[in-house]
């Protein structure tokens, strides 16, 4: 899913924990290690950054984006070979997992224009290396993968974005959209969204177009000559409702194994029911300009060269799609460093490794990095090293499809999971410019902006961190550099180096949102306009996303660096201080929301187990500072803190998961039905309140209090097992 | 000049007295009229409105744009002769007033591409209407009247508007203009700054297009489909440095009589010195395209269907001028009601005759209304009617050159206006749309605001008033309604019937910032692409506009209505709390900005007397009550209060003019030396403080001090003359 769907998820919410100036290091010390081992720590930190090369990042991309790799087919699997030889080259013990997932293919795409003018389409993606032309025929075709077949010729309306408000805005301007094709544009929300609002609305089917003002010629020049969307790119995807669940659409909660119990398709809830496909701007130019009825209002202009109308009226398409749904076998590739001091502790990496295309930024940019930790880590066992923690490395497959890799791997092991993962670590793309950005529980917030400190900024030679606090909102506003990576910052009233929030559209969703396992997703962002096209490929990475490998290398060593902070620490680096703070933020916004729009809700209660949450974090940050001073604790007291501290997160679990969706368990995130991508907080509260069911949001009000209340009761344990805040050692 | 000024005159800045509601009429009366004479100016003010009709506004309007009437030509003079006739017919004593002014004309106009392709240019407007294809052929060519001639082949660099920062960016880029023809597009400011700065930054010429994004596709259908430019439109204009004076070049501060002294062309300052022409986007689409150079920032961005780049580069442009430059007669019409009361009170109603073609919005639209009040009065004066006052209507030529007729006749006849003039009434582009906007003196807002209260919006049937109120800033939000008036207000944050700051680009010009005349300027707005082009024709007008010509009545009414009341008042109904209300928040402004700029500046002393003309202001409230609920007062005490509230506003005049500019005398308004069409409030002090020039700043803020002490002891004569606030009738 990648790139755009990374890029949005990391910005389009700020976490507030975000913004607080980084917490000084005690002394020249590590947060999380005591004074005995941060020196260690230190060297094994730098031994681990040396490693990752520019010349071996350039290699991994290149082997990595030498065909397209869609999950299923031959050319994923040679891929999953060669990471695998990869892992097992760099000393690693890893093997492939297999599952059995429903991905459909498409068999005939067409888009016709019938009237007022004869024209087929879709027009082939291509022109981008005409020396290679022969690749283009191995690309598959622009679709939205679940679709269903269909075959319906309609008039044409255009509904911008294809929100709820669009239709509401049509609907008010007296035009129906049953029983026509939408057009609508790429942007705003999840791909899935839009067919998910037009089937609820009547349409017979779905156009989705990529227009020049998202992601081509008014954002800069188009490939070859710039990053842009060129006039045939097509933005493939996945249109799978995955704020339901996520994964393989027959398998909801369960691993796809072989013998796992599948659900008929007709009893598929994921799975859109109006023939939808994505087509680009040279294809929706001429429906465009043929469509009839009132001009679209100014925000629905796009930036092809004439005045959008809204239609419906002269404009007929017809779209016929033949899609083979069809079960085939996906291929993770784990990789596991077993820990020698705390084995039942996992610190979990992963990135996706399947591509609609050649996917050289969506996702080897963060493939390569993945690699480039696994050799480094090789190389820290080769020099004697030994990990105190499990570490696991994961190359996930068909996350494009809906997360489906991931989500089949932490389902499977569910149970594992709870019981011992510390954190997952994800990368999709990894590198598509300069820009640092990061999305993170807000425990994890601190560690890495301590460790974007650590990493050097490639171009500049200052660290990563210097660069990303101060452009952060501020790159935006500089002229000549559009960058999707800052598109949907919030603005630029704050300024620092912000870490957003988690909503979907990538592979820490699963751990997250279903497990409750603390997550954190980065990548270096740019101008990237070819997201999900023929044209993300190296040739378009060597001209503009990196073309030294140097940002390849950034990525590799705050990758690792996280990992091995999060392997190796003493006590966990999480902070649960800037947790109670931003969560202290959402119920202000919460609350303010609520009383505009009049809702009877009580927040006293839940304010208090905030306060009650603060004041065992702050107890907890205390007693931290004790231990550390006094140079540690028994191996013993450590361990069970520890325990402690990797459950907070799952103390944040509804039992019963969200209202109408309940494998998103999350109490505090979750992807926004009608955005996809950016987490909505407090999902289950904003949902009642959305339908003004006032005593269900009170109910969803009081699950939180309760979550926050379980979170206290863990911390107090992690407390506890210190000794208490500004305890001495014990005897 | 007209439209596209108009409009933005009318509302870039709005006075904060535009924003009361309206202080109610008292009982049945009308503000400014003793109960005695309310009734029967009521009726004349409804026998008055039933005049115009919609069928003879569009005979009118078809007679006026029959042809193009460029100012000092034979068609020209045709219409002169039209209008004198109307007028005469109406009943009026009315002439021809002609003067000798400097008017260049075009004898060749070329825009050449010569590399990297060779195209030549520019190409003629046409299509609009192909069965009279034989009238193209009389319309002007695109040009910038007032360009020097020149032969420039150069490279091109894009300078987006042209404006000072525009420069600084280029600069900071490394980008050198000096020698280059600089593109830029039209929009932001009078198009004479931008070869005003241009020339300042060492550009050898000047290419100004019509971007799409400003009135073309972008903001709705073109012409002949929409009311927006198609891509051959060209808006010529004048590129007069109109903010160091008005009127003919060569006869600054007087009459352009045959006998006047006259500068030679060389000493001139209003003239720029590199060669200047407007192009259409269908000719600057090639230069663009093949523009090198970084790709320019966002902001710059246009709606061309590519990615805008600076330059210089690749395109080459060949540009050669050859303009005549001769003095030629122009024809103002005068009409004279003399009055018969106060015959020394002159109240004068102006709006312009000539056009770049064939001028149905610019400004036939204004004068359709104009001969309507002629024949309203007219109708009146037959029923037995005299008026009271002296009133003068006014046909100008040459506005669109420079505002050269009405400021010659202004110049001519200063000493009688210094002494007469009550107030000049201005309406340039009379209808374009239904959406009403005024800009004025404080002074005079409330008059307008009672005013559109008293005649029918033709859509709605409900006041013009209660349609503007709600509509001022809200239309703007509409979906499908871009609306070139509403454009450039000032946002939403207030609502109501706001009344605008008169900066520059029409004819109140000289009335007001020359001779301290209160003035007004009004008209009903819309969406309007074709400013100065050819499609200003009487099919756009009639298919766009005012497909009726309903609000050609309209604007009759509100503009005779407000002419009736100024003539027939027994005490002139000019507001000074008003006034002394937007003063303040002028000042306040002011204040605020200084002690951004951390200037030194001492607001005591002005704020001081600004509270002393307030509260004189308010004593002349009470003393207007008091004489009016007694009915009146002596002739002679209501003829010296008259006399000193007709003197308020030349109290604000500088002795010695504004510095640098001395023509322009207003203390408080001036158009901007960057803008030239918006009012720059108090120019003297915050020209001074741009410069960081302290001093100067402080000086000029005791001008206003002083201004506003003549202002103080100019009402206190009227308050005397009335007897004092609250006072009884004398003896």
């Amino acid at each position: 899913m990648a790139r755009r769907l990374r890029i949005l998820a990391l910005l389009c919410l700020f976490a507030i924990s975000g913004l607080g100036t980084i917490r000084a290091r005690q002394g020249e010390g590590i947060r999380g290690f005591f004074p005995s081992s941060a020196g260690r720590q230190a060297e094994l930190e730098k031994a681990f950054q040396q490693v990752p090369t520019p010349e071996r990042a350039r290699l991994d991309l290149w082997a990595l984006t030498a065909e397209p790799r869609v999950a299923g087919t031959p050319e994923d699997y040679r891929t999953a070979r060669f990471v695998l030889a990869q892992f097992r080259a760099a000393g690693l013990e890893a093997q492939i997992v297999e599952y059995d997932v429903l991905l459909p293919m498409p068999r005939e795409v067409r888009v016709d224009l019938v009237e007022p003018i004869k024209r087929q389409g879709p027009t082939p993606e291509g022109g981008w290396n005409a020396a290679q032309g022969a690749h283009d025929r191995k690309v598959i075709a622009g679709y939205n993968a679940y679709s269903p077949s269909g075959n319906v010729t309609a008039e044409v309306v255009y509904a911008n974005y294809g929100l709820p408000e669009d239709y509401d805005y049509l609907r008010q301007a007296g035009i129906d959209v049953a029983g026509k094709i939408v057009l609508v544009r790429y942007g705003k929300c999840f791909r899935g969204v839009k067919p998910y609002v037009a089937e609820r609305r009547g349409a017979a089917g779905v156009l989705i177009y990529s227009d020049p003002a998202e992601d081509g010629y008014r954002q800069g020049d188009p490939f070859p000559k710039g990053p842009w969307r060129p006039p045939t790119g097509v933005q493939r995807g996945s249109i799978l409702y995955l704020t339901e669940y996520a994964g393989d659409p027959l398998t909801p909660g369960v691993g796809a194994t072989p013998k796992a119990k599948r659900l008929a398709i007709n009893d598929v809830t994921t799975l859109p029911r109006i023939p939808t496909t994505p087509i680009s701007y040279e294809d929706a130019t001429p429906i465009l300009e043929n469509l009839g009825g009132p001009v679209a209002p100014p925000a629905w202009q796009g930036a092809l060269p004439f005045t959008y109308h809204v239609g419906p009226g002269s404009a007929k398409v017809h779209l016929k799609l033949d899609m083979e749904f069809r079960t085939r076998p996906i291929w993770n590739v784990i990789a596991r460093l077993p820990g020698t001091v705390h084995p039942d502790e996992w610190v979990v990496l992963g990135n996706h490794r399947d591509a609609w295309t050649y996917g050289a930024v969506d996702a080897a940019s963060g493939t390569a990095p993945l690699l480039g930790v696994a050799r480094g880590l090789g190389e820290l066992l080769r020099q004697g090293w030994k990990p105190s923690r499990t570490v696991i490395l994961a190359s996930w497959d068909a996350e494009e499809f809906g997360l489906i890799g991931s989500t089949e791997w932490a389902e499977e092991n569910a149970e594992a999971l709870a019981r011992h993962a510390v954190a997952y670590l994800n990368m999709d793309s990894g590198v598509a410019g300069s820009h640092f950005a990061a999305s993170a529980v807000p425990s994890l917030s601190r560690l890495i902006r301590e460790v974007a400190q650590e990493v050097k900024d490639p171009a500049s030679g200052r660290s990563v961190y210097a660069v990303w606090s101060e452009e952060d909102g501020k790159v935006r506003r500089e002229g000549g550099i559009p960058c999707a990576v800052l598109k949907s910052s919030r603005g630029t009233e704050e300024a620092g180096a912000r870490v957003g929030d988690l909503g979907s559209g990538s592979d820490y969703t699963p751990f997250l949102q279903h497990l409750g396992v603390p997550a954190l997703d980065l990548g270096f962002g740019g101008p990237y306009g070819v997201y999900h096209s023929i044209y993300d490929n190296f040739e378009w990475m060597q001209k503009f996303g990196d073309p030294h490998f140097r940002y390849s290398v950034a990525a590799a060593q705050i990758f690792g660096t996280l990992a091995l902070r999060l392997a190796e620490a003493d006590l966990l680096p999480f902070d649960f201080e800037d947790y109670g703070n931003a969560v202290r933020g959402y119920l202000d916004d919460l609350e303010q929301d609520v009383k505009k729009e009049g809702g009877p809700l009580q927040f006293d209660g839940v304010k208090s187990s905030l306060t009650g949450f603060a004041q065992a974090a702050k107890e907890l940050g205390e007693a931290v500072t004790a231990t550390s001073a006094n140079g540690g604790r028994m191996p013993s007291q450590v361990r069970a803190a520890n325990q402690a501290l990797m459950e907070v997160e799952r103390a944040f679990l509804l039992e019963g998961g969200l209202p109408r969706r309940s494998w998103f368990r999350h109490a505090f995130y979750a992807p926004g039905v009608y955005t996809g991508y950016c987490a909505v907080i407090f999902p289950g509260v904003r949902e009642a309140a959305s339908r003004k069911d006032w005593s269900a949001a009170a109910q969803q009000l009081d699950q939180i209090r309760q979550a926050l209340d379980r979170g206290t009761g863990t911390l107090a344990r992690a407390v506890a097992a210190l000794g208490g805040a500004g305890a001495r050692i014990g005897p």
